[in-house]
């Protein structure tokens, strides 16, 4: 019940960042849609392809599309006003990480899959949404450029793991991964954590 | 035989697109067919993976590799040619997309898929080429850029599945759902429909 | 254990190439190690996608994430140093392809694909990684533009294919196989053999 909410907050913020973006890049309100849900259905397909799940969950779900439509429509339509909302779409951005990432590690080892695959495939589903969004607007990933957000992502799937290797129950372990995963966005985001970059490596 | 005879038109309607838009980007001959290629089983493969056949349809028929590769050479022999030729591709384009996107839909209901999953994945057959097709020579896809493209699809393989919720017979239904995809591209091209662009978006 | 020994070398070629590429478009340490993880596994997850093998084999084995990690770990410190080694970077690289795209046939073979599709998703194998480096990157795919590269991939596959039909042992085919690969690959670059560009294409 508790990880149904979180993981609608997490599909609605992915979506409302995807669609924020496809108004930055100027894309009609059908590729304002379907950048949104690209954002918030991308992981979750990437995930089930991987573990080998036909169809993908995410397109057997009516509900969950609906939500992120509707999502990538009101950012349509009130953009100025969502894009004044920036902290609390960093916010709800992070809570998508950690929910995506942490359930698709749960959902990895409830599929039969090792620990260490399970990890790295949660990791995969709390990124490829952004992967995919800044692919079809042509930008480099953000997750490869930015704070700390590959590596928040990677921590949450490996508490998991952790608490899978421990017998501890899935569903309380999610939780607390998930919020740790904000925890640690929250705090790159407010000390401006990064990781070096290397020195002189110019322009190329 | 008629789909027969339709898809293999698809095929190469997508595969001279993608081979132009290679061209344009100045690529050699191989990067071309690959181009090509691409762009004409893009979609088909996509749909295998989302429905778990493996490997893909597309990778097992040589006839339709042979073709495609045809296709492009062509394109890349006689390419200011074909350029002009610039109607009777936006035609071609629109029976491939209506042919894959239909056909896609009928594919996924008979390997057994919700409708709902269906219609996402006939619609995903349709556009995804062209979206390879654009992701390899760094564009915005254009089906989230141009006149109504994906949603063009969308109707194709939603009348599919109405017509599966009805038990009418799947193979003339795809007919006349490719056809009302084509009919609503040419008009969108005609004219020049185009979605609206939230006001105000700005350069971003 | 002659081709495991190869194949750890086609890895850490990769990552390196990877992460090279990844400095010079500025990346932080993170990204430079996802680059390189990336072009390093990629080639191998698309296979294992297309054969129906869930999770992929590379998300199963720890060793070659850490290799690989390794590898971009190195180029970041030492990157410098290593762009002057360019000549054994594209040797490494050409070995690395060589390896990918025969093993990746006889891995499709061993899952049963016919020789026809086996060919092509070993061609997949060999040049995946380097596509999703360049896709990530926001660059034209270099196998589109460069010398003979995917027509490389592509010899060797085929070479594969035609030990399998007539029933040699696929061991030491894969390694004949891979080492033409690497000869056409280091002729091309040394000749600079190019394949022909359609003339007066413009910049489209």
């Amino acid at each position: 019940m508790l990880l149904t909410a979180l993981e609608l907050l997490g599909l609605v913020a992915f979506a409302a960042s995807g669609a924020l973006a496809a108004v930055r890049a100027r894309l009609d309100v059908f590729g304002v849609v379907v950048v949104g849900l690209t954002t918030a259905l991308g992981g979750g397909i990437i995930r089930d392809v991987l573990l080998g799940i036909h169809p993908p969950t995410t397109l057997r779900n009516w509900p969950y599309l609906a939500v992120c439509a509707a999502t990538a429509l009101v950012v349509f339509a009130f953009h100025p006003q969502v894009a004044k909302l920036r902290r609390a779409v960093l916010l709800a951005d992070a809570i998508g990480l950690g929910v995506f990432a942490t359930a698709g590690t749960t959902i990895a080892l409830a599929s039969g899959a090792t620990v260490y695959a399970a990890c790295l495939i949660g990791m995969t589903t709390g990124i490829g949404g952004g992967v995919a969004r800044d692919l079809l607007l042509r930008e480099i990933p953000l997750v490869l450029r930015k704070e700390i957000y590959a590596m928040a992502a990677l921590a949450g799937a490996a508490l998991v793991g952790v608490g899978h290797a421990l017998l501890l129950p899935p569903g309380p372990v999610t939780v607390v991964a998930a919020a740790v995963v904000v925890a640690i966005r929250m705090l790159a985001l407010w000390r401006r954590w990064n990781a070096p970059v290397a020195r002189g490596s110019g322009d190329g």
